[in-house]
């Protein structure tokens, strides 16, 4: 089912779903009604890398919780390019594209579910981890060996950015930047 | 010991027990003895599509978090079908049954440990999580591939929606009621 | 390495050490120190049962979190049965026996670890989940097929209890206790 | 791809990353972005085992919450040897060598991600957990059985206190201590 396409090099930005892919899926619930995640720290690394080379890297998720955009805010993503609440997705993708002066065709988007599909298919690169639907598996452009929450984002960035010759780790632009 | 019933067109309403079922049977819990339970976006995606067609869900459980509540009205289960601190299932059963005008036959009922036997045996259909307790499983008219927590619920919600032509994904309407 | 010993029928009462036993070790540290467990439902109904008809139930543990307290506590262990911030278990299992009544030898305890050793080798039956460390499961005179945290209490309790013929769910008494 | 170096009489002195280390990379993010990590028993005993015989241990992290600190004193861990929110993590480990009076030769240093090669490659010991990233694993003198979160650190400290014969459980001092 692992399939991996030839068009790393048209990448400019990454887009991301969150839960099943940034996470296994498991929302942790409080009396309030509030949901909390687990992240994972290597998938976290490589947002980081993305950040540190310049590339956007947009969240467009269905989740509302403030925790989400506290997560990736310190991992350097733009406060502009988490999209929470996100009822249908594709608004939010020509959102992103329009403020960074790139098309659908520049982005990786990578979700696990049905609400992900239509960007699955319209995106550059549609990726889903290895545990998406298997709608989503079906319409994706890269299936990845990892799953969500499980190394799935790291897997795709650190790949694209392998392929453009940016995945190289600066300590000392890290320190400034983090 | 994967078993699939072949009566999927009966079943008008679903009706769930959580620990073991919507969750992995984890339970966390505070210093006040509070419980907080994690919850799997795939199955919560299938709750709402039951309820975007316009199935009934009930959730009859033990617990007594107001956690599992709020979860569950963010689902779009009505309020009136979450069932907690139950100690007689088949009450709670009773009542839901009445309340949408249908018998036990048009429910789809998953439990996983010995105080969901009753129901499992009741129910039109039976079902229980790749990892339910070996009377449950033997009880049930369905052991799902999937394990509690890891999207058994998914499984049955989006099976028994298959069967009817009814799991389609609409995304304006989904817009409007979540 | 399953074992599995022929003294069921000695069994009055069982005792547990918590932390990757009761969960797989996973400790949740918070900003104060303090420290969550997740505990496992059918563990904890395992833990029910063996109270609905009358086994005393100890937890001895190194840990001293409230938390812990309270969640025994909801599942009908006596408060005088739950001993936290142990530092020799020794002591405590001496005196959950004098308290009632009976000798080591009618004891299953459940440990993971080197500070757990000395009560497996004292007591009537010393367990070990499966994933206990090698010295404790070597001393054991049952490794359970389960790992703790994922049913290993489950089986031993619900095994002396078949084999004492007290496995029996009752769900009017049940009702009345929890 | 396990390997395990032979120079493990050298060792004075642990040091160690924390996510993808201590634990499995998983990190629960609250509203305030207030980050919490899930530690593991079995690591947090042996721990202990090297505190009680005197061995130093260091934690060197990017990660900057509190209840890292909080849970490394819990375990005797000498709150100098804490070095939070590291971002160049040679510093750190030139100040722990200093304050203990030993050179890198004489630590086994533990990492799992990029920012961890420069000390795998310098420390006496470099070891990695067995899922960490591949040029870790590359550069590491010893991967270990055990993935992150799941008994590597608790591997490498027993080990190394085996191979000196330091690996003995003291219950006497081990309750004044702790």
């Amino acid at each position: 089912m692992i399939r991996r396409p030839d068009n790393l090099l048209d990448i400019k930005g990454f887009a991301f779903d969150v839960d099943g892919v940034f996470t296994d899926g498991g929302i942790l619930c409080d009396l309030q009604g509030e949901l909390y995640r687990t992240f994972e720290a290597k998938d976290g690394f490589g947002v980081r890398m993305a950040r540190l080379k310049g590339y956007p890297v947009a969240v467009i998720t269905g989740g509302r919780s403030e925790s989400i955009r506290q997560r990736f805010l310190t991992s350097g993503v733009d406060p502009a390019d988490i999209y929470l609440h996100s009822r249908d997705k594709g608004e939010q993708m020509a959102d992103f594209c329009r403020r960074h002066g790139f098309t659908p065709e520049n982005v990786l988007f990578m979700g696990d579910d049905l609400p992900d599909l239509e960007l699955i298919r319209r995106c550059g690169i549609g990726a889903s981890p290895s545990d998406g639907v298997p709608e989503v598996q079906e319409a994706a452009d890269w299936v990845t060996e990892r799953a969500g929450g499980c190394g799935a984002v790291r897997e795709v960035i650190e790949a694209v950015m392998r392929a453009q010759g940016t995945w190289v780790f600066d300590v000392d632009r890290y320190k400034v930047m983090f």
